[in-house]
């Protein structure tokens, strides 16, 4: 009956190292904002203190992955440069001054008189990270885990090893300084404990992936735990009859070539076919001068799109200079095909008529829907966050950009004096209801 | 590479209803509150008017499933008096005069002059409900996805199978009178139906099991969809050395005897090892009196308790007049205990020790954590939430008693005119990020 997944049970080793970063979580859980605080500017001292170790086992691995064939795009993300790790250590220092996510009282209420609810956040417990290439995602991602009390389990790419593992020596060095967090980080080193943690259902309580497309649907289709992340990133700009012609422009030109290869990059185009002459007859320069290949849908190569755009082009997420192009009749057509083909990331519709962009903005469900702006703006650094976990295109919240919120979750405490529910059922007493100052 | 489920494939014909009641969860999401309130009344009368037609379709049921020898306790789950459906069509109306769910802006922000940013709460889309028994259960459940602006596909046990067609042919008869519902709530009528709604991630958003603790593990087992509901409820009480002995008595004597067969009542008691003979003396004739049968380790055998409770006791939910008991050194001991076997549903202590309890508070992972109270207030009413959808233990939000809130998600509504990522990258703009009021 139980779900059976591709990836093997987690070794014995692995469910010891989880059971013992569980078991740091619950001194964690306790720990008070100044103490996280604290623990982050030791890490970042310690970081500091370690640069020149860090650099040298960074080279190891830079001269190995070499040798190996590693790509150039990936042997750049490896490398540390001084300055790189200098931006890491300070962004340690930024999280520490977020807000702190833990310990807001959400709800507070008075059921009867000596009966008070409270609904709290709290850390998620443990977090499993699983992360490619990059090493100062290791530092960033431990910096969030401790600034939102969270243990972490977290797996680097194998051929940054040498550096993870000089990293790992100085968040441990510390969190050793403070009281609160030893034994709270484990990193984990082989491929086999990284699948083997996609089964630990019953230690990990968040999986964050950071690393291709391909990695993150691995992992969402191999494991039960809660996935924080995204697969794909199609998303669509829909350009309405009533328009401004040229800030329509403006927009699909900045949400497809600002960043290309980001995730909220449009892939496709839906132009109404009241002003898909006009709209294509200005952008086809425009685009071509960007560098943008069109594939159109056949109407669009009447107005001159050159190259044809089939229906595996409406599922491509290219990460990459292509915009496919469809004519519709209607926004009703346009949101039809986004409900069909959208990843649920970011959509955006230009129109000047407000009520076809609140029908568009009700009816597209994706975690992020735009009117008259660029979809490059889906992040959670531009939405004001301070830092960003991860973006997630599931439904349940938390969806599109997440920070730091993201790592946490609610407990509700009730407190009473001795109280049970037979009084209450017997009619004895009954319930007030009243709502406290949060 | 994919999650392999012991479910079958969803037929061609449960895809094609699926994609309807999709298709009808996209008008329903536009609603307006007062639109939702008047199905719910058009609903209620349907109810009404269709009262005898309903009635006799439950003969019809009782009087099969009697010759098919379904046991008492489902019989009697599976009755509809004229009273209790008139209770049911009550609480169609009340669900009616809950608040709002749906269009909370939990976040205003001004990114920049013209940019604008919200996050508003929207319906989930489409629930996929699986019930078993209980007629009565359908009724409620649409009433609660119609107020929170969801579609659903309903699957009822088929020995209710002529019940819940006359139900559901009300449902629509109310839904058709207003505007917006009509297809919005199909009743699947196959186990077959069931089992494919499970595969259905493409349509269905959350899955919704009214059923036995078998059915609950199964569904959670064999779906990728995020599952609202709990299988076990072992819950615990934790007696510390600083106590009141008679509150904690009473508080012990609720949390098990209220309701045995609920989730929330208490399977095991902690007892510090310091008040333990004490507790013991006292509470046995009590437990004994209430006919509550004891088991214990070997220290509390000692002290009086008559059965030994084995190492499986303390993962077994009894749902019956059964209580382990374990005496424990410290608080820690009960932490570490309730951390190994809680179903992380509520746990409780009884304790004078202000110190003590916030340990237990903060340390303890489960949904609810209680100081001087019984366990048996862990309920979505009692909470004061007008509703329950359902209990969940998981880590992630919504967790605990759920209402109306559970039904829900956010979507992230971005505003501007003409606005572009290029001219904050080129720093020609920049963020302001200034919170508007809610």
């Amino acid at each position: 009956m139980s779900t059976k997944l591709s990836v093997p049970n987690p070794s014995p080793h692995l469910i010891k190292e989880a059971e013992r970063v569980k078991q740091a979580s619950i001194l964690l859980g306790q720990s008070t904002n100044e103490q996280r605080c604290e623990a982050l500017t030791e890490i970042a001292n310690a970081l500091n203190d370690n640069t020149d170790e860090i650099l040298k086992a960074n080279l190891i691995d830079l001269e190995r992955s070499e040798k190996e064939g590693l790509n150039k795009s990936l042997l750049s993300r490896l490398q540390l440069t001084q300055t790189k790790l200098k931006e890491c250590i300070e962004g340690v220092l930024k999280v520490s001054k977020l807000a702190d996510p833990i310990g807001h009282r959400q709800l507070h209420r008075k059921l009867d008189e000596t009966l008070i609810l409270e609904r709290v956040t709290v850390p998620l417990g443990v977090l499993g990270v699983i992360f490619e290439s990059r090493p100062d995602a290791l530092i960033q991602i431990a910096s969030l885990s401790v600034r939102s009390g969270n243990a972490a389990l977290l797996k680097g790419g194998s051929e940054a090893r040498a550096t993870n593992q000089e990293i790992m020596n100085s968040l441990d060095k510390g969190l050793r300084k403070t009281n609160l967090g030893v034994g709270a980080l484990a990193l984990l080193t082989t491929r086999q404990e990284s699948l083997g943690l996609l089964r630990l259902d019953r230690f990990v309580n968040l999986i964050i992936p950071r690393g291709s497309n391909e990695l993150v649907q691995f992992i969402q289709d191999n494991t039960r735990i809660p996935v924080l992340g995204h697969a794909d990133g199609i998303c669509h700009l829909y350009v309405d009859a009533s328009v401004d012609i040229d800030k329509a422009i403006s927009i699909a030109l900045d949400s497809k070539v600002q960043y290309p290869a980001a995730c909220n990059a449009i892939e496709t185009l839906l132009i109404h076919e009241s002003v898909a002459e006009i709209f294509l007859k200005k952008s086809i320069p425009i685009f071509s001068n960007a560098g943008v290949t069109l594939k159109g849908d056949t109407k669009s190569q009447v107005l001159g799109v050159k190259n044809l755009a089939t229906d595996e082009d409406w599922s491509t997420e290219y990460l990459d200079l292509i915009l496919s192009i469809k004519i519709v009749r209607n926004v009703d057509e346009a949101i039809a095909h986004i409900r069909k083909y959208s990843s649920r990331h970011t959509d955006a519709i230009a129109t000047n008529e407000k009520k076809v962009a609140e029908k568009f903005l009700l009816s597209v469900d994706s975690a992020g829907v735009y009117h008259n702006c660029s979809t490059r703006f889906a992040d959670g650094f531009r939405y004001g966050f301070g830092a960003e976990v991860g973006i997630s295109t599931q439904t349940l919240p938390p969806r599109g950009p997440v920070g730091l919120e993201g790592l946490v979750t609610y407990r509700y405490f009730l407190r009473g004096d001795g109280d049970v529910v037979k009084d209450f059922a017997s009619g004895e007493r009954s319930f007030s209801h009243t709502d406290l100052p949060l």
